[in-house]
Formats: structure tokens, sequence, C-alpha cells
């Protein structure tokens, strides 16, 4: 009752920015991301009958309080799958520089639930364990795929229609993603009190909801184009639309830096050279640019020469869930 | 057949942003401003039986082309009223620092049409000399009153009941603005241009018009009770929202640089230090913050020491038109 599992994070191109269920983590609006080589968490879990509790650690860390809870009730959610009650023990190891400004949750619940699910005898397809990743972080459910994935926000109350699936053609396209680190300050606003502050307050909410199919259209209609223009401006125009939902809650918020602002217009400086690049951010200060292979040398040192820039991490598109 | 008048310049605490009619300069939405006194312009219309097209000097240059247009326009307009067709020489000085980011075209579209009409023998009431003025320039016809204004946006087609009005009390509220200029450049976007392009593509226009009318009740109670916090955090929420639309148009665009931003971030932090100030932002990059005349010197020499702006100029609240 062991097994090992290596998920990767994943940056969405079309934002997660709403939820219609808060305990089932249902979205507003579909999503689609596209899962990163450099960044991911390697996961074991083995269930044992000589527990009496859980056992979380991270990194070789014994973890208590609010992290181990998240594990410890997503374990309940396995164990209610399996009709099985027994504890576990779950080491993980996470591959996410914390600089990165990467959420290292999404490819850690995506480990967990794959390293878990196999380990106490479920055999699970892609999409029902994209259903059960969902549960512990909503966009952990994209990273059960390479390269891109939509999460299909599904219609019902249950939940039992919301889980991510691959995107057609699924053989390679090397696209690259430059993460340009700023901070490392605690956010102001945790992406969780954002997401529901613009739901509840924000009169441009309706607006980004209703704008999300055409942006959807377009962006699969540019990969399966291999259209790296049509992908990168539609991914960085989605992302402008979701930070600009936050300018109108109440109170507003942002989670922009002068120096994210600073980097936003050095990618449509680079446009300018004919160097494409395009960019898009999370609920967080840090910037991430989508670039193509050839241009590597300078999207790095353009990224790098920006005042305030503290790193710029480069990774390729990953791979799904592998089971070591 | 000659008169002078002056006029100032206003800065909008509600925003005008969105056209209803092009033509007629009919707005989607109600705005609400503050006359200054540091900036304003004073020009002398006199029709003369002798001329044989009209004459526009503005600070002494013998003006041509667009600028010219516009103003010749506009005394069509007066002589259409009048039922007189007869040409004028228009004189103006501009007592508006350009690099101060303040448009010229509100004092100066209020002063000529307070000093035109006159010349030419109108009797206009303010509501009459508002509404004309709403033809040469939008905003414009909020600067025939000093102190608080509001330019309804009114109902019908012919535009009759477009017009500004003041907002009472008219007894002096002593609220300064410190204009905050960073850059001279030409505007990458103009403000009808990216006006009309958030009206006809940005999902989030319809929220930006449903929300004005609860920002117009706040800040009228936040300006009856004298509460230049209410009026602040209203009016920087307002033109948070207004530049949130912008991001949202297609293509996406913003008024903003990365010291904009700065010195927004500043302003935040003024009030962190329970300095009271709140930032404004027209259709470009500078920013206005208001400020109560106790924090005049704490306020000038925080906003002086930030890295990127090349000037601070101070500004109490002003006078609607004046005759000379």
């Amino acid at each position: 009752m062991k097994a090992t599992a290596r998920a990767h994070t994943n940056i969405a191109l079309i934002k997660y920015w709403g939820k219609r269920d808060e305990e089932l983590i249902l979205p507003t609006n579909n999503s689609l991301s596209l899962t990163l080589d450099g960044f991911y968490t390697t996961t074991t879990v083995e269930f044992r009958n000589d527990l009496t509790n859980d056992i979380f650690y991270l990194d070789n860390q014994c973890i208590s309080g609010i992290p181990y809870q998240r594990v410890t009730q997503f374990l309940d959610l396995i164990r209610q799958l399996a009709g099985k009650h027994i504890f576990a023990e779950v080491r993980s190891t996470n591959h996410v520089p914390t600089a990165a400004g990467f959420a290292s949750s999404a490819s850690g619940f995506a480990a967990l639930a794959a390293a878990g699910s196999k380990a106490i005898g479920l055999s699970l397809n892609d999409k029902a364990l994209s259903r059960l990743t969902r549960r512990g972080s909503g966009s952990a459910c994209r990273s059960i795929y390479g390269g891109f994935a939509e999460w299909q926000k599904g219609e019902k109350k249950d939940g039992s229609d919301s889980f991510a699936v691959p995107i057609k053609p699924q053989d390679y396209w090397d696209i690259r993603v430059a993460a340009v680190v700023l901070h490392a300050d605690e956010k102001k606003v945790s992406s969780r009190v954002g997401m529901k502050r613009t739901v509840d307050t924000s009169p441009f909410f309706k607006g980004w909801v209703d704008s999300i199919p055409q942006d959807l259209e377009q962006i699969k209609a540019g990969i399966s184009e291999r259209d790296f223009e049509k992908v990168g401006s539609v991914a960085e125009a989605n992302c402008l639309k979701m930070h600009a939902t936050t300018l109108g809650a109440n109170p507003p918020f942002t989670y922009w830096y002068d120096t994210t602002f600073t980097v936003m217009q050095h990618v449509q400086k680079l446009r300018d050279k004919k160097i494409p690049a395009y960019f898009t951010i999370d609920a967080g200060p840090n910037v991430k640019v989508l670039y193509l292979p050839e241009n590597e040398a300078d999207i790095k040192r353009e990224l790098e020469s920006i005042p305030g820039v503290r790193d710029v991490i480069l990774s390729k598109a990953g791979q799904g869930i592998t089971y070591l």
C-alpha cells in the first residue's frame, strides 16, 4: 500500500478566477494552463495499519498545523473513495523554488492525489484523478496532464463534471516560460480572499465570466494552429482582465507592484523589437513570460536587466503525472 | 461686441468615461469634479464686421489647423444660437502648465463659451452656458462652476438635458490637489480613442456604468458631510475602475506608466502613516493627489521624493467663470 508520484506545476493562460462553490472548489469559468517542466513535487504515500494518525513530511520536515490539516482532509477523501479507514505516512519533496512565485499547491496536491489513490488501491482514470485533485486545490486539477490542459468548470452542483482534460493535439510544442522573480513578501491579499472579494463586490466580475468562452475559443485555435502570437496575446489579455476585476472590488486591491508594471512594459518593448514575448501574472506580483526557444538568450538578458528583478528562472513545457 | 472671461480647469473625482453620442458629446454616465484654482484660461472674443474669417491667437501665437477648426466650429454654435453671422477674433492665454498633465481644453472651452456668448449678446444662464460648453469639450461643461460640479448625463437624444450643475452647499471647502508630473510624452492612446475602444470592446464597460450611481451617492454624501476620507476613497476607487475598463479592451491598453503605479503606492503609504491623501488619474500617466491644507508640507515632500517624479504642482479649489 505504497506509491510514489511526481506532478509538475502549471501556469494558467486563461485564469481560474472565481468560485461558485467554496467547499467543493467549483469555478465560475473554465481555465486553461500549460504544465511546466521546471517545477514539480514528488510524493510518496504509504497507508499503514500501525499508524493512529496521518503523518506528513515536507522536504524532510514533520509538518503540523494548517498544511497538515489540508493533507489529512485530502486523505479523508481518498479513504472515502476507497472505503478504507487507514492512516498514511506522506513524504513530499518540492522542487518549486519558493522564490519563483509559483504555488506549490498545484504540483503538491496533484502528486498527493496520484500517489495516495494508487497506494490505497484505487484505479482512477485521468478525469477521476483530476476531479479528486480539484478538491485539494482547484488549479492542481490541471496538473494531471502534460502540455496544455483545460479545466472544465462543469454545471452540476456536486462537481462531478468539474475536472480537467488535455488539449489536443498532445504532441510536444516547445513553448517556454521565464519566471521573473521580484519579491518574496507575504501577499497582502491571498488568492482565496481576493477571488471571493472580487466575486462578491466587483462590478466587472460578470464581464470577466462572460468574456471567457471567446478567450478559450481563440487560445485553443492558437494552440491547434501552433500560432504563438495568438496564444500569447490571448493569454496576456486574459491576465489583464483578471487583474482589472480586482481594481473594481470594494475595497479595491491589486496584486501588482510597480516593478510588476515595469516588467509588463519591458515585455511589450520586446515585442516592439520583434521578439515575440507575452506575460501572464497570477494572484501575486511576479510575472511569467512566454517565449520561444530561439529567443531564450535575448529574453533572459532583457528580463535580468530590469531594475527590481531578483531572479529569472526558465522552464520548458512539462509532462503530466508520472509514477516512480 | 467684445467680452473677456476666465475659466479654471477641473479634475474629475467621478470620471467621465464613455460617450453615447460622439457628435453631440453626450456621456454614458454622470461625472463629478472639483474646479482648480491654479490652472485657468483667459479668453477675449471680439465679433467684428470687418473680418472675413475667424482668427484665433493662443498665447500670442496665431493658430491654424485642427485647434483652429475646433474653435471656429464652436463659434459656429454660438453664431447659430444668436442668429448672427459674423466672424470673431479670439485671444486666449493658458495658465495651465503643459507639463502639469491637465487638459487645457476644459478651461479653454469654458472661457471661450463664456466670452463668446457674452460678446455676441446672448444672455445664457449657467445651465445653458454649460450645455453650450459641452459641445466644445465634454468635461469643460463642469468648469462653469467653482468647487464641486456634477455633469448630469441627461436622457434626451438632442442633449438638451445634458449639462453640469453645482453641488450644494457651495460654501468653500479647502480641499487641495497636487499634480504629480511624470512625463511629457505624447499619449499613445488619446482619451477620445481610448474611451471609444472601451465602450466598443471592454466587457467591463457595463459594470462601470452600472456602478456610477452608487459612487455618486456616496461622494455627494461625503461632500455634504465634509468627510474628506469618504470623498477621497470614493474618488480613488472610481479612478481605479475607470482604468480597469481599459485593461479589458480589445486590444487592451493602459494610460499608466510604472512610475504612475509607484506614486499610487506612495499615496497608499501616506495613509498608512495617517496622512489622509487619495489619488485620481485621468486618461494619462500623471497622478493628482487630493489632500488637506494641514498636510501640505508632508504631501509635497513625500511626492517630490519619489523617483521618476519631475514636478509637483499644488492647487486649491477654484471658482467658476469670471468676466473681466
